[in-house]
């Protein structure tokens, strides 16, 4: 089969820790082993967050350079370049000797009056302390919002996806059996102007939209969105929390998710398998192959005949009527 | 006829510029026109230099966290990123639509027992006054030497390329007529352990000699090393100062130069032509079709015959027994 996976800024940097190259390294190569072991058995192109390394990017650049700060493209690009060097470096350690890897930066087309310019809503960078955030905030004019374990923030606009500038290139090496890194932080946000030549933009693109759009564009069968988390839940954060298995996106509609990480997670996977994808899964990065087969995260399809019986650990949060009903794994 | 172009980190931050997303987006608009002009008649493969923002990039890290320093291997990824996304936009931009253009990110195998680790000569980021400079030296305990111009500048350990790691990918893209940006900076400096595994090391690679590697790879017929100087002088900076034109390899080693820049772009000109390049060309950005139709620039190659009389401005720096002997161009 062919999967996109995409890795979480978290799954890279964890929540809490500090901000370090080695840091980063070691985290890349516990995913680097995961998408290796699904790589025996499948071609996989690998997209990725940025996040946390973004809003390091442009802080470093602040510090130094408060006049003159770097905009959100060209932090992108950066990022692009540092984290897809270390996840192709890793993967190509661990993947069978003479296997191909391509890296290749990724633009991707926003419309410049997507609404989300007005309104940032995309997490990037450390967490700040409530009285350093203030501070930053009056410093650097950056918007900032609370974060749920407490916390400021900084946020930045994160329109939708439109088109994947690069896509001929990618295809033409993922058809040519190339295992290829792209897309990553969703993608260098470009838009187009009335001459029709494109610029940059000041924006964070969603990794896990981009990487849906991706996916669909690619014919891809899964699409895999691994993070920290092991699944998507429902009531999260209340005594009564369940993580949801096998789901179709009629039922994932019926839901109501607070607003948070998750949203455009289940945007994303909704988006692929309404658009002719088998099935978007959502867990922990360790848990990749348990999620392709079935037995871990969150696993989104239309048709609920593809489910199998689940055969890991019981998923309380599934309701009877999502529950599988034959025995059919993926063709 | 396939050309590798390199286009040299001072002919995209002019020297002596403040460094700026500005500045260098306009430098990169320059270089984009001049490239786009030579693409309507010959396929391009775009390659780059990073000195002075890789140079930056160490600056902006090591400022804002001195004691966990970002390796330059990392750091060069990140060039690789931002750079090639500038060049990328303002390509596509001035090429004709439907081209299609990919970044790939390039690691570049070196010797870990190159003797260039143990005596750093490659100059990065900032010129400083001799005062700034000292301190810089004492504080981050880098190297640094004078600038023939004045100042201080760190310099680093700059390894022979060996291999090329992403070569297969980068001709399959380059061979189905995609317009290719690769190399940048030198490409990331990695070195193979003993278990086979490649790890990244403190160094930046020369540029041009590892477009030198690229262009032998890609069976180029050209390799265009592109900067802010007119062409390779002799006796350069003395009253007797003159540019040289078409030149052998067997001529260059005759000479003397000192030390500086232009070295090693002499070096990887006569590389590529003993390989079987038909022609290597330094020279001014804004000049790259003329070099490539030999009416600018110093062009060096292995065969008299292939020289074209000078048409443009005189040479005066060439000798008798160098002048154009027979009127015949590239095939």
């Amino acid at each position: 089969m062919r999967i996109v996976a995409a890795l979480g800024g978290n799954a890279l940097l964890k929540r809490g820790e500090p901000m370090t190259a080695k840091a980063q390294h070691t985290n890349v190569r516990i995913a680097a082993a995961a998408l290796a072991d699904l790589a025996r058995d499948h071609q996989i192109i690998v997209a990725h967050g940025n996040g946390p390394q973004v809003g390091l990017m442009a802080l470093h650049a602040a510090t130094f350079a408060p006049d003159n700060p770097w905009p959100l493209d060209v932090l992108g690009a950066e990022t692009e370049g540092m984290i897809g060097y270390l996840i192709e470096q890793e993967l190509m350690n661990v993947l069978p000797l003479g296997t191909d890897c391509a890296t290749l930066l990724t633009r991707v087309e926003v419309n410049r009056m997507d609404p989300a310019f007005d309104q940032p809503t995309k997490p990037i960078g450390p967490v700040y302390s409530a009285e350093q955030g203030k501070q930053v905030r009056a410093e650097r004019h950056w918007s900032m919002v609370a974060e749920a374990a407490g916390g400021l923030r900084r946020v930045v606009p994160s329109p939708v996806p439109v088109a994947i500038i690069n896509i001929g290139p990618i295809r033409l090496l993922v058809d040519s059996g190339v295992c290829v890194i792209c897309a990553g932080g969703g993608g260098i946000p470009v838009v187009r102007g009335s001459d029709g030549k494109m610029e940059g933009v000041e924006a964070v693109i969603d990794k896990d939209r981009t990487a849906a759009l991706l996916a669909t564009a690619l014919k891809a069968d899964i699409l895999l969105m691994l993070t920290d988390v092991e699944a998507v839940f429902r009531d999260w954060g209340t005594p009564t929390q369940v993580p949801i298995g096998p789901i179709t996106p009629e039922s994932l509609d019926a839901m109501d998710f607070a607003a948070g990480s998750m949203g455009p997670k289940i945007t994303a996977a909704c988006n692929f398998v309404r658009a002719g994808g088998q099935m978007a899964g959502i867990g922990r990065v360790q848990d990749a192959r348990d999620i392709v087969e079935r037995r871990a995260g969150t696993q989104v399809c239309m048709d609920q005949s593809y489910k199998k019986p689940i055969t890991g650990r019981p998923k309380p949060g599934i309701s009877a009527k999502n529950q599988p009903e034959a025995i059919q794994g993926f063709a």
